[in-house]
Formats: C-alpha cells, sequence, structure tokens
C-alpha cells in the first residue's frame, strides 16, 4: 500500500540531501520530532507496509521475506545490514552503524516474528493493517490511511499483528536514522542491530546467532531490548528484570475412540471430568499455586527493586475496570506484585466441540495448554519437574506419548505431558552505569511525549524476553524498553499499536542515540 | 455414483415383472435373502449413494434434497410417499402402504438426518461414501465400490456420515418392499413410515408432524424405532426403553478481553482454573454425580425388566478391552446398570488454543457443554435446574447471556448457563401382546444372521430417541429396533456401518413385515 508513500519520501529526501543545511544547531530530540511532524502519513504508511509481512516463525519463507525487507529498511538508512542464517529456521537481521569516535556501543534487540494467528477470531485479517479513529473498545471506526500532508491523530491505531509486539521499534528506530541523516545529526554511540526472527517460537537459536557475531557483540556495553507494552497506566516504562517462559501440554485419555454419550454416558470415563478434577488440583481457590515446591526457588528481590516497586503507581483498581474484574488471583497483593511470582496459567483447553458444532459424544481424550512464567531463580526443567510430580501424586501414570493398549489397559488414570524447555528468567542491576544514562536519556523522552516524570521504573516486568543470553550467558547489562500501548492486545486477535507510542518511540530512540558520551 | 447400478436394477426388476413368476412358495424371509444375494453388489452401491446426500438438519437445502430422495425411494418401492413440511425446518417424509385384508399397522421410525460434522476430522470426506475391506481398527483398506456380480464380503464397511445412525434402515425397507414385490410376497401388515429429519436437531417438529397425520397415526398398532447399534457384544437387540437427552453449556468469564499471559499471568482471573473447580464439584473420583438431587427422580425398574437385565451377556470385560479401558464410570455395576441412570458428561471443552496455535493468553472464557441423559421419572427442566442450583452453590452468578460491565464489576465469579430442552426417557412394557410378535419376528431374522438365540432383550438403552411422543404422548407400545453394528462411531468422525448389519437388517425387515396376522 504504501510503495508511492515510500518513493515519495525518499525523493524527499534526495530534494534534502541536496539542499544546504541550513537549520540552527537543534538537539537529536528536536530534529527528530521536526522529521516526525513532517513526515506523519507517511512514517504511518510505511509501519503499516511493514505490518503487512506475515511472521510466523516456523514459516521459513515468509519469515525470511519479512527479514529481508527489514535488512533494506536498515540499508535505506545508512546502517550495514545482513541475515545471519541457520538452515530451516528463521533469519536473524543483523546490523551496524559505526560511528568514528563513539566510545560507547548500544545493542539494540528487536523481533520481528508474531505470534500464531487464528483468523477467524480478528476483525479484519490480521496482515492488512487497519487504520481506526480509536481503539475498538472506544468506538473507533475504520478510516482510510492518511495521504501524505495529511494531518496525524495521535489516538488512531493500526491493527494487525505484531503492531504492539514488536514491529514499532523498528519502524521507530529507522525513522529516527532518516531523520538524523537528513538533519545532520550524528548519534553518540556505535549501533548494534540484533533482530530476531523467533522470539515467539522461544529464541531457539539466539545462542548461537550471538555466537556468529560474537566479536561485535563483545563490543556492546548495554542492551537495550525494545518489546513489551507500556505499564498499564499507560505511562512509559523501563524494566530490569523479565519473567521466563515454558509452555506444557496434558493429555488425559478416555477410551481408543470418541463414544456415543448415550450408549456409553455414565459408564465410560468422561475425559473432560477427569482433565478438571486434575486441574483443579492444581490452584487454590484463590489462584495461588498448590503444587508443592511451586514458589520455593523464586529469588526475593533486594531493597533497590523494593524501592521502586513502591513508588509505581497503583494500577490495580485502573486495570479491574477497564478489564471488568471483580476479583484478581492472590488478592490483596497488587499486579506489580504477582509478577515477581512464577504463574501457572491454563493458555487452552481441547475437548470435543462446544457451540454450534457440540455433539453426542464423549471425547477421547481431553487437553490442557498450560502457560508458565518464571522468575529469577527459577530453573525451566525443575519447575516442569514439579508439575510431573504433581500429576503422579494425583494417580496419573504420566507418559510422553500416547499410550498404547498395554499401557490404557493397565492404568486407570493416564496423562500425556509435552512442552517444557522455554527460557529462565533474568534482572539487571540498576545501579549500574550505563543503566543509569539510559534512565537519564529515557526519562527526557517520556517528559517530552508524556509529561515531566510519566517514566515509570519497573524491577520486573511479567512478559518473557531472551534476555538471560544478554544478562547471564553474555554478562552484560540488559534494560527493557517498551514502546507499545499497554492495551494493544499483544497475542491476541486485534493487536495494534496507538499512534502516540510510535511517536513516543521515535522521542525514545532519538534520545537514546544521543545519550552524552558514555562512561568508559 | 451408482445411478448405473440403479438403472440396472430398474431395468432388472422391469424385466422380472415381465416374466411369469415361478417361485415355489416361500417364506418372506427366504424371498428376500434370495433377494439379496442376487443383488448385493447394487445394494450396497444403492446405499453408498444415499450417504452421498448431506443431511445436517439445520441446513434446510440440503436436507431437503435428502428427504426429496427417500420419498422417491419409497415410491419406486411401490410406497405411497410425501413430504409433509414446515417451513424452515427439515420436512418429514411420510409413506404408506396399505395392504388389503391386513388386521393390524406397523409403524416405522427412522430418522435420515445426522450429527454434524467436522470433516477436518475425518479420514474421508463424510458425505463421499467410502467402501473398507474391514473396520479401520482392524486394519481394513479403502477399496473400491462393487460392481454388479461381484462378490460382496460382509465384513466390508460403508464409511460415511449417517452409514450407522441412520440411513441403513431406510436402504433396508426399501430393499425388502422390491424384493417381495420382485417374489410376490405380500405384507401382512399395512405399513406406516414416518422418517424424521431433525432426530439429530431434538426431533423439535416432531409432534407437529405427527399431528399433521393423526388420523392415519392412530390406527398404527405399534412402532417400529429402526435406530440404534446392536449390543456391545456384537449380537441384535432390541430394545423397550430409551433415556432421554439434554445438551447445555456453561461459560465462565475472566477479563473482557484475551491477556497477555506474561504480563497478567498471576493475577488476571486463569478462567479455565476457574472452570476446572467448577466442573470437578459436578462428579466424584468414581464418576458419580455428586449434583444435589441428580438420583432422586429416577424410577426404579420392575422385575420383569430385571429379569431381563439379568440375562443380557456381560460385555464389561469385552468392552473394557476393545476401548483400551482400565477403569469405567462406577464400577464394579456393568453398563447394562449404568444406563438406567440419568448421565453428566463433559461433551466439550473450549478455552484458547492447544497444540500448534497455543498462544502465551489467559482466555477471556472457558466454556464446557454438557450431556445429559435422562432416565425415565427425570424431567429435562428439574435436571437443568438442579445444574443451575448446584454452580449457584459454588458461589457463581448464574446469567443467561454474556454479562454487561456492571455485572462484571459486581460478581467475582460469573457463569452463563444456555441450553436446556431436549426430551425425557420411555419405556414400553414387554408384556403388551403386540411387543410379542415383534419379539418373535425379531428372534428369528437374528437367528438367521447371527444365529440361533443370538437375540438380546434390553429393557433400555443408554440413547436418546424421541420414543416418548409414541409412547406417552400417542400412547402406543414403541420398541427401539436397532440394525447398525455397535462400534460404527456415530455421532464421531469416521461413522460406518459393517455389510453383514446391513444384511439382518433386510432381514429383519423381512421378518417384520410377514409377522402372522395380528391378535386385533
Amino acid at each position: 500500500m504504501s510503495l508511492p508513500a515510500r518513493l515519495t519520501r525518499a525523493a524527499l529526501l534526495s530534494a534534502a540531501a541536496l539542499l544546504p543545511i541550513p537549520l540552527a544547531a537543534q538537539s537529536g530530540a528536536d530534529v527528530a520530532q521536526a522529521y516526525r511532524r513532517a513526515h506523519e502519513a507517511e512514517i504511518v504508511r510505511d509501519f503499516a507496509e511493514l505490518l503487512t509481512y506475515p511472521n510466523r516463525a516456523s514459516d521459513t519463507e515468509d519469515i525470511t521475506r519479512n527479514a529481508l525487507y527489514i535488512r533494506d529498511l536498515l540499508r535505506e538508512a545508512g546502517a550495514e545490514s545482513e541475515l545471519l542464517t541457520i538452515d530451516g529456521v528463521a533469519p536473524l537481521v543483523y546490523g551496524q552503524l559505526n560511528v568514528p569516535g563513539a566510545t560507547r556501543t548500544l545493542g539494540i534487540y528487536v523481533h520481528y516474528d508474531g505470534q500464531p494467528v487464528d483468523p477467524r477470531n480478528w476483525t479484519h485479517p490480521p496482515f492488512e493493517p487497519t487504520l481506526y479513529s480509536a481503539s475498538m473498545e472506544a468506538g473507533g471506526e475504520p478510516i482510510p490511511m492518511p495521504v501524505p500532508g495529511e494531518a496525524v491523530d495521535p489516538e488512531w491505531r493500526v491493527y494487525a499483528r505484531s503492531a504492539g509486539d514488536d514491529k514499532a521499534p523498528i519502524s521507530a528506530v529507522v525513522t529516527v536514522l532518516h531523520a538524523f541523516r537528513e538533519g545532520g545529526v550524528t548519534p553518540t554511540s556505535n549501533l548494534v542491530f540484533f533482530f530476531d526472527g523467533e522470539e515467539e517460537a522461544g529464541s531457539r537459536n539466539l545462542g548461537r546467532y550471538m555466537e556468529m557475531r560474537a566479536d561485535k557483540l563483545d563490543e556492546v556495553d548495554i542492551w537495550l531490548f525494545c518489546d513489551g507494552p507500556a505499564h498499564q497506566s499507560g505511562r512509559p516504562q523501563l524494566t530490569f528484570g523479565v519473567r521466563g517462559a515454558m509452555g506444557m501440554e496434558v493429555t488425559v485419555y478416555g477410551a481408543t475412540r470418541n463414544l456415543h454419550s448415550g450408549h456409553y454416558g455414565n459408564w465410560a470415563p468422561d475425559t473432560g471430568s477427569i482433565l478438571a478434577h486434575l486441574l483443579a488440583t492444581m490452584k487454590d481457590a484463590d489462584g495461588n499455586v498448590v503444587v508443592e515446591g511451586w514458589y520455593d526457588t523464586a529469588e526475593p528481590i533486594g531493597e533497590e527493586e523494593q524501592a521502586a516497586l513502591e513508588s509505581i503507581p497503583d494500577v490495580d483498581p485502573l486495570l479491574r475496570e477497564e478489564l471488568g474484574l471483580a476479583w484478581t488471583e492472590g488478592q490483596p497483593e497488587t499486579i506489580a506484585e504477582r509478577l515477581l511470582l512464577p504463574a501457572l496459567n491454563i493458555r487452552g483447553l481441547t475437548s470435543g466441540n462446544t457451540g454450534a458444532l457440540a455433539r453426542n459424544v464423549i471425547p477421547n481424550t481431553a487437553v490442557a495448554a498450560l502457560g508458565i512464567r518464571l522468575v529469577k531463580g527459577n530453573d525451566p526443567a525443575h519447575l516442569r519437574q514439579l508439575v510431573v510430580n504433581h500429576i503422579e501424586r494425583q494417580g496419573f501414570h504420566v507418559v510422553s506419548e500416547d499410550p498404547d493398549q498395554e499401557t490404557r489397559l493397565r492404568y486407570p488414570r493416564i496423562a500425556k505431558v509435552t512442552g517444557g524447555g522455554g527460557y529462565p528468567a533474568a534482572r539487571t542491576e540498576m545501579a549500574d552505569p550505563f543503566v543509569q544514562q539510559v534512565i537519564g536519556a529515557a526519562s527526557r523522552a517520556a517528559d517530552r511525549a508524556f509529561g515531566p516524570g510519566s517514566l515509570v521504573l519497573a524491577p520486573g516486568m511479567g512478559g518473557t524476553l531472551p534476555l538471560y543470553l544478554f544478562t547471564d550467558v553474555a554478562d552484560k547489562p540488559a534494560i527493557v524498553v517498551p514502546v507499545a500501548n499497554h492495551d494493544n492486545n499483544q497475542h491476541a486477535p486485534d493487536e495494534n499499536l496507538r499512534i502516540a507510542n510510535l511517536w513516543y518511540a521515535i522521542d525514545l530512540y532519538a534520545a537514546l542515540l544521543t545519550m552524552p558520551p558514555g562512561v568508559s
């Protein structure tokens, strides 16, 4: 859709390059803001174009097309860029921008893949970006993409998979590079771009990709993990830790085939009921996990993090109102407190059919997908084993493949447990001097975009990034630098980005790329 | 597929009609068997053609095409036939065959609609009948349809929706009428055909259709309900009662939208867990329903039924072996005993996704479809209320529509309960003289097809038919006369009919249509 827009901008840029530079000395932030104001429609259209690329990590063809497009965006913006590849998996988009005289190197991590989509649940096709006058919940209506020169309302939203998670930082940083080139601003740090194509699939090859550029990555002083949403208060945030994540699946078995519920009902094992009995033992009525040992290995937070935690706005009443909740798990503990504990959720249930497809059968299996979030101190394999132990204590024979006839005839209760793996949590010390510089730059951008004092410092966020590869394996400080609105529906249908948050992202990268020269 | 076969048979019939009838006096059963042996391939092909008609009751176009085809089958076989219609619902195929001098009228009820299909779960498209050399479980392979004259193996199976439930009786009775016409046999009863197009959708209009032919239906002395499978021992059966059926659906609520399991996990309500806690309270670990009052209204069986019950083969060990079960609900009670109690099963669970589509969300709803089977004495509305009461006792606010924001913010636990209705159970006295005649005829057919003494007399079967409309509303005796193999996968993917059971059906109708003159 935005090919003409892109050509137009390229033409503008060429024209600008031919002109003398008449600008008085301006801050990088001012230059970026002025550039943004002059090109709002084009920036929105370019962002929408980026969102047209289907980006499920496991579809190697799709994800490679996506990677090549992003590589070219970086090149057009003046950076060196190439794909790092491993056979059969999503490529990594590597880029660098070396700044003569710079004494610091910033690593910028973004992921360009997205969660799987079930298009039946979306209002619009997930890879046909649709602009709305406001969020759907607020009564927004679809509107046409703006044409160059047209005013852009910051409350507009772009609906598409990966609008919020996680393509906005790519558009923002590329825009800032264009703005700086046009405005004659030089970044104060060398830049390394590391754009992951497998984050939603567990970043299984990120470590190997890091090894391919080990020398260059060694030069990085601090990693900016550009992912995640703003604080639920709507205020921007920096986060110094993430939870780990792990998916598991539990299948319980009835007869070898679906049975007619009339001819066998009251006699054949009722798989849904068996699964319900099992799942009900995993959490108590307050939502606390009662799997033995579940909370034992969670590291307590330190005094600094405790202080930051106490200064976080109390968003619980707001969130409960927004989400229509009269009750939350572990209440009266707040969400900020609850995110510092490992979570166990049922992310999916499948057995037979409900609704119009419901049939009079006793389904022969019932399946629960478990979503687990780990905190600092938790080992994924250990938590997995705790779940397996728990299932066995409920009287189940645990298997890893569908049971054969002999196994079925031997054990009254059988549960197949699959999945696991995933990755651990991570935390970075807030006292680190590079961390302090980033806090300073982000504060300035947040002040500009959302008002003075708006930046929230969160010791830990609930979501998951492969941060441990940088903090624990490569031993570098790493900060999570989110830009998306908190109600972006990430991982869900009708994912979206609020335009105001795209403008904030541009302010933020402008500030980060022009931080005063570093400490090293 | 079988148009040429049908033409061939029509040609044969015409040719036969022109010949003198050289047959010695044969029994109707002998004539039907000889006819079947001479036309096995054609009968299988005609049956397969009948199965090509998609037959979900709610698809009025499809189901009407089906009804017209069946009406024409009856006409071709020498019966009068027409469609009874009510706007917007499936037609009823009505037919009659008046036999001069007959002193008895048999009502033949069959349903020609089928359960909904989810083709993704079928090995072959459900309306493209596929012949197998044996059941899939026994290693059968797809084979071509036989050509006229080719031998047909009784172990072959036809796979298609409604192969077992419930189109085989239609093919069988039409075949017998052709055989009798060709062989010069006159039925000993008047016949009334009442072919329901809405049985799988609850036979909601059957009562109204019955009123449309009230005068003729008053003449019926006994109804033969041709539906259901053979006894699990593989032996044919007659059944003198059925359970009623009712579907309900329970939806529990979390936030107003799906939430990211990282950013909200451990705080937002976990709908799968809430549903599991609720469902786990409905049945105990032995599979007994613990909803208060659940078993209170079930009528105890009488002495005659008790005697029949005791003579039923004990198929539990066989069934457990076949179905891979080390445990059954309510054990050590047998399946025959358990079918005389009301059942509560979870026929579907839906929340988020499992498997490859599983995403890191906390689903905003979790849904359970409940399948309920009623026995004599149970009132559907009463059992529904017991379930609602139970849910309320677990602390839920029960609603009938999705809750609005005010309701959400007021009640920590909300459950939407929908569905209900369905129909009650029914039973017919085994001592009735017409019933005794049918038992005699069916015994003879069973002896012929499966060996002496093979017929099982079951006081109650687990499945559901709208039998109460005949037994309780119209006050006629009604017997369930099943023909399908017990492992026909009815209501499930890969539904099938074993050819031997089609042959039995032909023997059965031949015997029923030539019962010695009646008692009235």
